[in-house]
C-alpha cells in the first residue's frame, strides 16, 4: 500500500542518518530511550493518525463548525481522534516521566506530531494549541496557576488557545485595545474583542484556557505595554472544580477557504463587565512571554505546512505512477500503449520540485527540533546558548519557507492530477486550501522577513549568523570529499558568499539608520536566505545519501539516488535563481519603496 | 466608488493609446464604428456585468449546481444574467449587422467580455462556450447544420458545449474511445463517455448543442482519426422544431474547488444505443476543426485568468488603502497613528507585482484580439497571413502566462488581506480558487509548453518567431528614443538575445531528432519565452506612458507614473530572473529527464 502521510524510509533517514537521534539517547534526560522506543512512539503516532485523524479530514472540510446557540458545534469524529491522541500521551510527549510524560526529545515528538499534521490539519490544531498554552503557563505561570490550569491541561481535561489578534490590529500587536483592570482581589477584569481565535470554542474539553494579550491601565504605549492573562471559559474555584461560565462570549465564527476543521472564532471578553482574568508573569511583559509560545508555534506551523505539502506529494506521486496518458515525445506510434504520466519529463519535474520542497523543509523542521533539544539538553551552557542563537535566527525560515514552498508543492500536486486534482473528489485541492493559511497566521511572510532582517540577524552581535555560516561551511567541507557533489556544492557556496556580503551591507545600512531602504526589500532577502538554508540542508542530505550508497545495500540504492537527484534539482535549478534577488538587494533597488499610492 | 472589475482608465489606455482601436474603425468592416460606439458597447457591458453578473458571484460559489432527477439545477440568478447578456447582443458582438450582430472588432468585443469574466467567471462560461460552439458550426458546418443549430444559437435559444475529454484520456485526445457509427441516413450513432464537460446540462436554453469528438469505424489510429459531431440534447426536426430527448445522459456532476457556478458534467452518449449525431466537416478532420475553437477558447481562457487576477488586484488595492496597520520602520513612536498598509514597502511590492501581472497580461490578451482582427480585416493577404502566424505563435503564451501569473496575483491579493483574505467573507479567496482551474483546462501548462516549443516555433519556417523578434526589436528601437527607458529596455534586450540563441539551439536539436532532450525542459522555455513577451508588452506600455507624460495633462500624470513603475518592476525584477531558466536550457540540463520512477 502506498504511503499517504510521509515516507517512513525518509523519516528513518532523517532521524538516524542525518540528525543522529540515537546520540540524543546518550544524554541523561533521554537515557531510558533508544531507537526502539523512538520507533515505537512513531509507530503509535502513525497508527492513530491513520485510524482516527485521516478518515474524517474531508468530512471536517465539508462540515465546518457551526454556530449553534452561542456554541461552536463540531462533527462527532473530532473528539475520539483528539481523545486517542491524548490517551497515547502525545500531548505530553516531551514532559517528564514523573508527570506522566513520555520524556521524548523534541526531535522525535515533532516527528510523531508530523503524522497528525499530514493526516488532518484541522483536528490536529486543537491539541497543538493546547500544548502551546500549557507550555506558556509552565514557563511563566504561578504555582497556583499551574495547579488550577496547567495540570488539567496536562491531563487533557482543559484545552488552550492563544488570543492575540483584534479586529483593527492584525500584525500590529502594539495597537491592541483589550484592557485589563485590577479587580482588587488579585484578579483582573478584561474588556475587548479578539478575532481569528483558533479553537476558541468547542466542547472537546471541560474547559478552555485562553491566553490573552491585554493592556493594564498604567501600560506604556506600544509593545512594551502588553500583558498576558489566563482567561478561562469556565471559572475555576480554589479546589479546582469547574465553576460558572466566565464572561467570554462566542460572537461568531469565521468561514475560511480551508483548514475548516479548526473553529476560527470571534470572542468578546467582558461584554457584561465580569470577564475574569489572571495575570501571567510580570506586568507589561506579555509579549516576551507570548513570543516563547509563538516561536514554538512558528516551528509547528512550518512543520504543518511541510506535512500538507508532503501528503500532496505522496498522493500525486502515486497518481502519476498509476495514470496512463500519452506517449513519450520521441514515440510517434499511436498503436503503442499510453505510458504512466510519471514517465513524462515535465511530470517528473513537478514531482522532483515537490520532493525538493517537502523533503528539504521536513529536514529543516526536524533540524530545528534537534536544535531545540540542544537548547535544553546539550552537555554544556555554551552549547545550549549556541543552539538557542542559531534556532532564533532560523525560526523565521522554519516558519516561512515551508509556508511558501510547500504551498507551491500543493499547487504542483493539483497540476499533476489535472482536472481531477481540481475536484473535491480528490484530496489535493484541500491540502492546497488548507496550506494557504500558513503564510498568514503566526506572523505573515512579511512579518517573518522583517523579523529576520530587522531583528534576528543582528541579535547577539550576529552570533546566530556566524554559526550558520560556519555550519554551512562545515557541510561544504565534508561535501568536498565527495567529488560527485561538486556540482551541488558550488552553486551553494557561490550563493552563500554573495549572501554574506549582501547581509553585511544591509546590516551596515541599518546601523547607520538607513532603516527604510535596508528593510524595503526584505521579501527578497527572506527568499534568498531561505534558499541558502534549504540548499545547505539538501547538501547535508546529499552527503548522507553518498555515505548510504557507499554502504552498498541494494535495497537502499533507489532511495539514495532519489535523494541525490532531488538535491541536484534544488541546488542547480533553484539556488542559482536567487542571484536575481541578491542583485536587487545589492543595488538597494527602490522600485517598491518609491512607488506611490496615487500611482496605482 | 472604487472600480471592482477593471480600470476604465487602463482600458482606454490600451484601446486608444497602445493598440489604436480607432484605426480599426477606418477599415471597411468597422466603418460604422467609432470611439463613441466602442465606448457605448463597453459601457453597456460594464453595466450588465455589475448589475446582473457580479451580485451572484458568491452565491453561485456557495450553491453549486445540484444533480436533481437527472438534471443540473442552477441558482435562479444565472438565467436573468445570461439573458441580459444575450439581449444586449454580446453573443454576436463580432457578427454582421445583417444577422443581428454588432459587427465589432474582436479587440473591442474581448474588452466588453472582460467585464463579465471579472464579475462572474462561472456564469460567463455559458455564453462563452456557446460562442465557441457557434463559431465552429459557422466555420465547418453544412448549410443545414447552420440552419438547424447555428441559427438558434445566434438567437440565444440554444447553448453549446465542447465535449473532448474522456475518463481515461485527458490531455491525450489521440486515445479517445467514443465511437460514431453511420446510421445509413446520413446521421451517426455515438457511444462513449465524456467528463469535465462545462455547461453540459442546465435549463438556461431550449437545447444544448454538444460539439463532440469521436472516432468513425474506419478511423486511422491517433489524432488523425478523430471526427467532430453535433450531438444535440434534444433532437431537432427538419423544420427546426425541438423533438424528443437524444440519448445523452447526465451521468453526474463534478464538484470543483472553485469556478463552481459552471456545471461540470459527466455525460454518457448512447447508453441506449440511440444517440444521434451529425458529422461536422470532413471525416477524421475533427481535431483540426476543434483546434479553431480551442485557439479561440485559449485566448478566452487567458483573458479569464487575467480578469480574475484583475478583480483581486483592485480589491486588494482598495483594502490596502483603507486598512490602517502598523507604522513605517523608521518611526518608533507608538503614539503615532497607524498608517494605511499601502504605505508599507512590502505591501507595495505585492500590489506592484499584481499590477505588473494583470496589466501586462491584459495588454497581451487585447493585443492578441487585435491580431485576430488583423487576420480577418487587415488590408492585404500578406498582412493577414503575418498576423495569423504571430497569433499562432503567441496563443500558448496568451493562454498559459496569465493562468500562472494572474493566479499568483490572486495569491498576493489574499496575502494583502491577511487573515481576512483567507475567509469567505471577502471575495479574494474565491478568485484564487476560481483561477486555479485556468492552468489546467483548455490544455495544461505542460501542453502549452510542448505546443510552443515542439510545434509553434518551427511552424511556417519560423515565420511567427521572426515576426515576434522583429516586433520586439521595433519596440526597443522606439524605446531607445526615451533615455528614461534605458534601464527597462536593456534587461529585455539581454534576455531576448539569449532566448534567440537558446531557441535556435533547441530547434537544431529537434531537427536532428534529439526530441526527448530538447523538449525535456519545455516548462523552463515557456516561462522564459512568456516573460520576454510580457516584458516586451510592458516596454510598449512604458513608451506610451512616456508619450502620455509628454502631453502634460496633470490629471493623467499619476496614471502614467504608475505604468512606468510597474514596467520597471517587471523588467528589472522579473525579467532578469529568467537567465536562470535559459542557463539550464543552454546546458540541456537533464535532471528531470534522467529522474527515475523508482528513485522517488
Amino acid at each position: 500500500m502506498p504511503e499517504t502521510l510521509l515516507s517512513p524510509r525518509n523519516l528513518a533517514f532523517e532521524l538516524y542518518e542525518v540528525l543522529d537521534a540515537e546520540a540524543l539517547a546518550q544524554r541523561p534526560r533521554f537515557a531510558d530511550h533508544s531507537r526502539e522506543t523512538f520507533d515505537a512512539a512513531l509507530s503509535t503516532a502513525r497508527t492513530i493518525a491513520e485510524k482516527f485523524f485521516a478518515p474524517h479530514n474531508r468530512k471536517a472540510d465539508e462540515n465546518e463548525p457551526r454556530y449553534v446557540d452561542g456554541r461552536a458545534e463540531l462533527i462527532p469524529e473530532v473528539k475520539p481522534a483528539v481523545d486517542a491522541f491524548l490517551e497515547a500521551g502525545f500531548l505530553n510527549a516531551n514532559r517528564d516521566f514523573e508527570v506522566g510524560g513520555m520524556q521524548l526529545p523534541s526531535l522525535v515528538s515533532q516527528a510523531c506530531f508530523a503524522h497528525f499534521q499530514a493526516a488532518n490539519a484541522g483536528t490536529t490544531a486543537y491539541p497543538f494549541l493546547t500544548m502551546g498554552a500549557a507550555n506558556l503557563i509552565e514557563s511563566f505561570g504561578s504555582d497556583e496557576q499551574k495547579r488550577l490550569y496547567l495540570q488539567p491541561m496536562i491531563e487533557g481535561r482543559y484545552f488552550g488557545t492563544m488570543a492575540l489578534t483584534e479586529p483593527h490590529a492584525g500584525s500590529s500587536l502594539a495597537d491592541i485595545r483589550t484592557r485589563a483592570e485590577p479587580a482588587g482581589d488579585g484578579s483582573y477584569r478584561l474588556k475587548g474583542n479578539k478575532i481569528f481565535i483558533s479553537g476558541g470554542d468547542h466542547e472537546l474539553s471541560e474547559n478552555i484556557v485562553h491566553m490573552v494579550l491585554a493592556k493594564l491601565p498604567d501600560a506604556p504605549p506600544g509593545v512594551k505595554g502588553i500583558s498576558l492573562f489566563i482567561v478561562p471559559k469556565y471559572l475555576v474555584s480554589e479546589n479546582g472544580s469547574r465553576g460558572p461560565r466566565n464572561d467570554v462570549l462566542l460572537a461568531g465564527l469565521f468561514h475560511k477557504m480551508g483548514w475548516r476543521g479548526t473553529t476560527s472564532t470571534a470572542l468578546n471578553f467582558g461584554d457584561n463587565g465580569r470577564c475574569v482574568g489572571y495575570l501571567v508573569g510580570q506586568p507589561h511583559q506579555g509579549l516576551a512571554c507570548m513570543f516563547q509560545m509563538m516561536n514554538e508555534a512558528r516551528i509547528g506551523v512550518g512543520m504543518g505546512a511541510v506535512m500538507l505539502g508532503y501528503a500532496g506529494y505522496l498522493y500525486s506521486l502515486e497518481y502519476a505512477r498509476q495514470r496512463p496518458q500519452g506517449r513519450l515525445p520521441d514515440n510517434k506510434d499511436p498503436h503503442s500503449p499510453a505510458v504512466p504520466i510519471i514517465e513524462h519529463s515535465d511530470v517528473k519535474r513537478m514531482l522532483l520540485a515537490q520532493k525538493a520542497y517537502v523533503e528539504g523543509a521536513f529536514d529543516l523542521g526536524l533540524y530545528a527540533a534537534r536544535l531545540f533539544d540542544d537548547t535544553q539538553t546539550a552537555s554544556d551552557d555554551s552549547a545550549r546558548k549556541q543552539a538557542q542563537e542559531l534556532l532564533d535566527l532560523l525560526t523565521p525560515i522554519v516558519k516561512s519557507w515551508p509556508s511558501t514552498f510547500c504551498l507551491k508543492a500543493n499547487e504542483l500536486a493539483i497540476q499533476i492530477l489535472g482536472g481531477h486534482g481540481y475536484t473535491r473528489e480528490y484530496p489535493v485541492e484541500q491540502y492546497y486550501r488548507d496550506n494557504r493559511l500558513n503564510p498568514i497566521h503566526e506572523g505573515t511572510e512579511g512579518i517573518q522577513s522583517l523579523d529576520l532582517l530587522g531583528r534576528k540577524l543582528a541579535q547577539n552581535n550576529g552570533a546566530g549568523l556566524k554559526q550558520l555560516i560556519r555550519s554551512i561551511a562545515a557541510t561544504g567541507e565534508r561535501a568536498s570529499h565527495h567529488p560527485n557533489l561538486d556540482p551541488l556544492r558550488q552553486p551553494l557556496e557561490q550563493l552563500v558568499n554573495r549572501l554574506q556580503s549582501v547581509t553585511l551591507a544591509l546590516l551596515g545600512d541599518l546601523a547607520q539608520g538607513k532603516v527604510a531602504g535596508a528593510l524595503a526589500n526584505s521579501a527578497l532577502y527572506l527568499k534568498a536566505f531561505g534558499h541558502c538554508v534549504i540548499g545547505w540542508r539538501w547538501l547535508e542530505q546529499a552527503i548522507h545519501a553518498e555515505l548510504g550508497l557507499l554502504k552498498g545495500n541494494p535495497a537502499d540504492r533507489d532511495f539514495y539516488l532519489g535523494k541525490l537527484q532531488a538535491a541536484r534539482y534544488f541546488l542547480t535549478w533553484e539556488v542559482p535563481g536567487c542571484h536575481n534577488e541578491l542583485a536587487l538587494l545589492e543595488a538597494r533597488d527602490d522600485t517598491c519603496l518609491t512607488m506611490q499610492d496615487e500611482w496605482f
